[in-house]
């Protein structure tokens, strides 16, 4: 192997989980575009939680998987990174982030091109030090770009998350946003990179404070009923997994890690009147402005 | 009270779980409509199904919920009996059966009616002689009123209980069959009542045999997994799931109940070749004639 490769291959190592899909070589020949920056920040953005969780949990590793699709080559190319943390404490909310982009060229031969994506929380119980941190974080990291930005997003992902059926949100919201083509490639770009950036900040932090808090099993059941509810939010309405099970040669495995090891569900569960099961309902019937 | 008012009451008592929602007085009074003996055939077969299974679980007992649609009156008539059973042995396969029939007048004053249902068997583990059983006695009930119904309806259970992303069946199925207004509404009255009848000898007979067997972590692990695919099943593909969280007022715990108490997922979960496992996989994949 020639020295050029072999240092290739350990900044890899050393940078990401795994190869970027198009290779190290082939991403810097074309630093200057977008796709090759959105591909690195995809891979470090990997990187940068797996990290900071395992830093954690001493038990944690990750493995690897990587494939090929089988249809071949797309008439369009979409990139993303996608992550659902379930923690096992009750005490410790599942988070999901997800950030993506698509270019499309039309029959004319006009390129189109979109940026979507999102960070969001799932309390199994209201902790309000910590709604207010995370949306706290995401807030600080949009105001930077626009002050608009916040607010839209912030009621865009009360919106999306929302379980029609129970009348209820899936979490506590965060923010969410799709098909954002403007002001400009550089800037939504810059926005979205800010946005990946800030996951670590506004997750880890909470699952640190929390990981070591006791429970009792009531409080996991609760969470397992929870976790029922976000099964229900996934299959039914969740448009990236529909479109996931819809699409031919779409990877299964991959479009249903979102969903939670175990979950459960009961028959007219309905928690007491005041008490901390009553309080999160509470929150996710009627979104709260956690900052302002 | 007087007197022909109680003795109602407690023929009711005797006969069913609850009070019919016509009641009986009126049930009566059109006795020789089709509408009423179906409404008597629901309430005499969920007092059937409940009581057979409550004869082999001295602990079971039943709750009654009534309930009235907000609505209030619809431009239709619905009726139906549906019953999912996910026992707690994963030796005790899970039992669906559901029989409705619906009116609807149209615009110009004609009346539109048909009939639906169907009964279907998901094992965690496959046993061919109760798999045999079970379609025997379906394919026996249908072959009473056609030859023709047995192999039509359970090539149509078949393909309606397909998880199109897993390329799996939710079960080892049985019959199924929806929108039938032919030959006559006579006729087909007395198929449905025949396939009711036919929900505890096709399925009782499988819960004795095995409710004592012993099971393994390992046994019970796997059906919380399958469990999950019933959950994908309901949630992403039955029509009537579909239909009614979508139908405003509708009752989501009743639509709901068809949910295990609990389910797993795991990711790329895979048993081992010539597993009992990858058995039921293997007929869960490619549909088996049970009975010729």
């Amino acid at each position: 192997m020639a020295a050029a490769e072999e240092e290739e291959e350990e900044e890899m190592r050393r940078r990401f989980m795994a190869p970027p899909v198009s290779g190290l070589r082939e991403l810097r020949r074309r630093r200057r575009e977008l796709g090759s920056r959105m591909e690195l920040l995809i891979m470090e953005t990997q990187a940068e939680v797996c990290r900071a969780l395992a830093a954690l949990d001493p038990g944690a590793s990750f493995a690897v998987d990587t494939w090929e699709r089988k249809e071949g080559k797309l008439p369009f190319c979409a990139m993303g990174v996608s992550s659902v943390i379930h923690p096992k404490n009750p005490h410790v909310p599942t988070m999901h982030f997800n950030y993506r982009y698509f270019e499309i060229e039309e029959a004319d031969g006009t390129k189109q091109w979109w940026f979507g994506g999102g960070t969001d929380l799932t309390p199994t119980y209201l902790n309000e030090e910590d709604a207010v941190h995370f949306h706290k974080t995401l807030k600080e990291v949009c105001d930077k770009h626009d002050l608009k930005l916040y607010p839209k997003y912030k009621k865009w992902c009360d919106d999306y998350f929302y379980i029609k059926h129970r009348n209820e949100r899936r979490g506590i919201g965060g923010i969410f946003f799709d098909d954002v083509d403007s002001p400009s490639k550089e800037e939504v770009f810059q926005f979205v990179q800010s946005c990946a950036k800030a996951v670590v900040p506004s997750y880890v932090p909470i699952v640190k404070k929390h990981c070591h808090d006791s429970y009792t099993p009531e409080e996991k059941l609760w969470q397992q009923l929870r976790r029922g509810r976000y099964v229900e939010f996934n299959l039914v309405y969740d448009r990236g997994t529909k479109f996931g099970l819809l699409t031919p040669g779409s990877r299964i495995e991959s479009i249903l890690m979102s969903l939670p090891l175990t979950a459960r569900w009961e028959y007219m569960n309905t928690p007491p009147e005041s008490s901390k099961e009553a309080e999160i309902l509470e929150v996710l019937r009627n979104p709260k402005d956690w900052v302002h």
